[in-house]
Formats: structure tokens, C-alpha cells, sequence
């Protein structure tokens, strides 16, 4: 598979490494290339490209970027290359502009999910993996061997199968279907109380099982 | 322990019943007495009062009004009856007036038990079990045989911990203190990701446990 990862942070760079692993052709998408360099020595398989260039390269694309640039990355990644394709959007409405904890700058009755989807209307965006920390989105095992949640978020049931088989090849064995995007703004406001569990528990290599 | 509810709701109901099981002297406060009467025939042990009754009675005070209508309740509770106690508050700030799943009318930088706190400053808001369903909030025990998570937010240390007592009496083993009451915040929020389990599962009962 070719995928193209849009952001070139701590979570676009886990993406790209644990895609690039398990043999897919990755490209990563960073305005900045040589902020990859000391990255990139070990990770020579993943190639490097603009947004445009890696949008183009994709036949998925994922948004790591961060929340308050994901529309702005996302036009300028541009709708031609991103149209009819999946779209998964692992991206955090934070805003640090409050102090810490952040907030989120668009939640309750919206999410960033529905407004990239709105934005790009013949994109498939399946929200995932916005729930835990990067290491445990790409190798889940890491914590209690798997056992534990992961949700998906869309509007095209085929994209999110396609996206629950990704998924399932990083190692995650629990994929809660949530429902259609508006679902996203559930596990966008999540993120409040990861924070503080993260706050309390003082690693972030945690995450939540469902108990029935 | 003498204890006061406020709400005659299925949540006021559910803990009225618990606490009055546990041999406590409670009073469960209502506008509507004659709504409870159905229900307090086999729960004879339970006073029915009004919401200044019900909070004079209480040396702690639980809050289980509809969030929307709180501080209404409270302020017919009076502050004087408040004043110096330990208020639990398991309301949430659910909106339902633009249809289904409600949305909040407050939340991200503010929360409802923050505005209970900042409304009676003398009394010691305590946020907890509002993350599940009433009948697991007091039975535990009937999910996963109580291996999951409850959460506690508050500015005062000891009316946490005595209320960390009765949540153990309830027979909750997974009590995670999140700080002080801006957490109250991410435990309303979470909410939101609960309707949307709870729509995927088709059931109230379950619960998160925290796996590291």
C-alpha cells in the first residue's frame, strides 16, 4: 500500500516508521525537511516529500499533524490529491493558547473530524487512534499485551473496514465502530480526561478496555 | 451517616435505595413527593423531604438533580443547609434540546461542578461516579465483578477521601482521585464518548478500566 502520512511530529513519524515496517510505501509530509534528518537516518524507507507531494504519493493518507494547522496542511496537501481517497485523521483539536491542560478549540457540538470532512466533502475521513499516545496507536501490544480499546469514527463503512484492517496489522485487537463522523466529537472530548488520567498516572503508555 | 439527596430521579432513587441498604438515615428531596410514591413503598427506610429538607437532614449532601436544573435545586436547598458540608455532585450538564445524544451546555473550559463550587464556595464539591449508569454507580459489583474504574474531583483532600469511603462501601475497588475540580470537566465530557458506547454496545452496563 502506498500511504502518505501528513505531519511530521512524534505521531506522523511512529505512523510512518510502523507503516514503512510493515512493508508499505510510506511518504511523510513535512514543511520542514530537514527537521527529519536525524529521524530519518534509521528510517530510510520512508521517504520524504512536501504535503502536495505526499497527499499525491498516498493511495491512503493519514493527518498527523497538529489540530490547529490540520486544515491549513490539508489545503495545502490539496484536494486533488486527496479526493476519493481515505482519509484518517488521528489529529487533536488542542488548544494551548489557555495553558495546561489544553482545551479544545472546537468540541461538543462539532469535532475536527466533521470539520476536515466538511472541508474536503469527497474525501473519506475515518477518525482513529486520536485516543491514546503515539507509541500505543502503532505497537498496542506494548500495553497489556492488546488488551484494550480502540474507536473508529466515519461516514463510508468500506473505508473504515479498510481502516480496522490497518489497524488490526499495528496490533489492535479491540476496534469499537462508534458510528458515522459525528462520533468523532466523542473521542475528541476524551481527550480531557486522558490528560488527566495521564496526569494522575504519570505515563501516557496507558489506555482504556471496555467492561461489560 | 445521615445523608441527603437531592433528586428523585432514577440516579437519586438508585442511591437513596444503596444508602439506606448500607444503613445509613436517609432523606431523598423532590419537588413532587407524590412522583415517589410507587417507589418508596418497598423502600419505606428512605424519608422523602423537600430540597431544603432533604439538605438540613444530610451531614453530606449528594447531588442528583438533572444537571440543566442543579442550581435551581440547590438554591432551594439554601445555602445555609449546605453551607460547611460535602456536597456529591453526579450531575451531568446534559442539553437536550437540539435532539439525541444531548450535547452539554457547559464543558471544555468550565464544567457544572465548577459552577456548583464557585455558586456555594463554603460547601466541598466533590465530583464523582457521573461516568456511569445509575445502577453501577451502586453495584458495581454487577460489571466485570467491579474491575473497573470510578473517578474523583475535588478541591478539598479529606471530604475526598470520605467520599473514596463511601464509594468503597458501594463496592468500588478502581478509585482514581484526578485533582481538584477543573478535572470535573474531562469526567463530564467523557460523557460524550459513554452515549456513543453505550448507542455501539446497547447497554448502560459497563464501564472502563484503566489498563497500563
Amino acid at each position: 500500500m502506498k500511504a502518505g502520512v501528513l505531519g511530521s511530529g512524534m505521531v506522523g513519524q511512529a505512523i510512518s516508521a510502523r507503516l514503512a515496517e510493515l512493508g508499505h510505501d510510506v511518504m511523510i509530509g513535512t514543511r520542514d525537511p530537514d527537521k527529519l534528518s536525524e529521524w530519518h537516518a534509521p528510517h530510510k524507507d520512508v521517504k520524504i516529500g512536501s504535503f502536495a507531494e505526499t497527499a499525491e504519493h498516498g493511495e491512503i493518507v493519514l493527518n498527523a499533524t497538529n489540530g490547529v494547522g490540520s486544515l491549513e496542511a490539508l489545503n495545502l496537501a490539496g484536494e486533488a490529491n486527496l479526493n476519493g481517497k481515505i482519509l484518517v485523521d488521528i489529529a487533536e483539536p488542542l488548544d494551548f493558547s489557555m495553558g495546561m491542560p489544553p482545551s479544545l478549540f472546537v468540541s461538543n457540538t462539532d469535532s475536527l473530524g466533521e470539520q476536515i470532512q466538511r472541508a474536503f466533502p469527497q474525501v473519506k475521513v475515518v477518525k482513529t487512534l486520536n485516543t491514546v499516545t503515539a507509541n500505543v496507536m502503532v505497537y498496542p501490544r506494548n500495553v497489556a499485551n492488546g488488551d484494550h480499546q480502540v474507536f473508529v469514527s466515519g461516514n463510508d463503512a468500506q473505508a473504515k473496514a479498510q481502516v480496522v484492517d490497518i489497524l488490526k496489522s499495528f496490533g489492535w485487537i479491540h476496534i469499537l465502530d462508534l458510528g458515522d463522523l459525528t462520533t468523532a466529537r466523542a473521542t475528541e472530548m476524551y481527550i480531557a480526561i486522558w490528560l488527566r488520567m495521564w496526569g494522575a498516572l504519570g505515563t501516557g503508555m496507558f489506555n482504556i478496555k471496555l467492561m461489560k
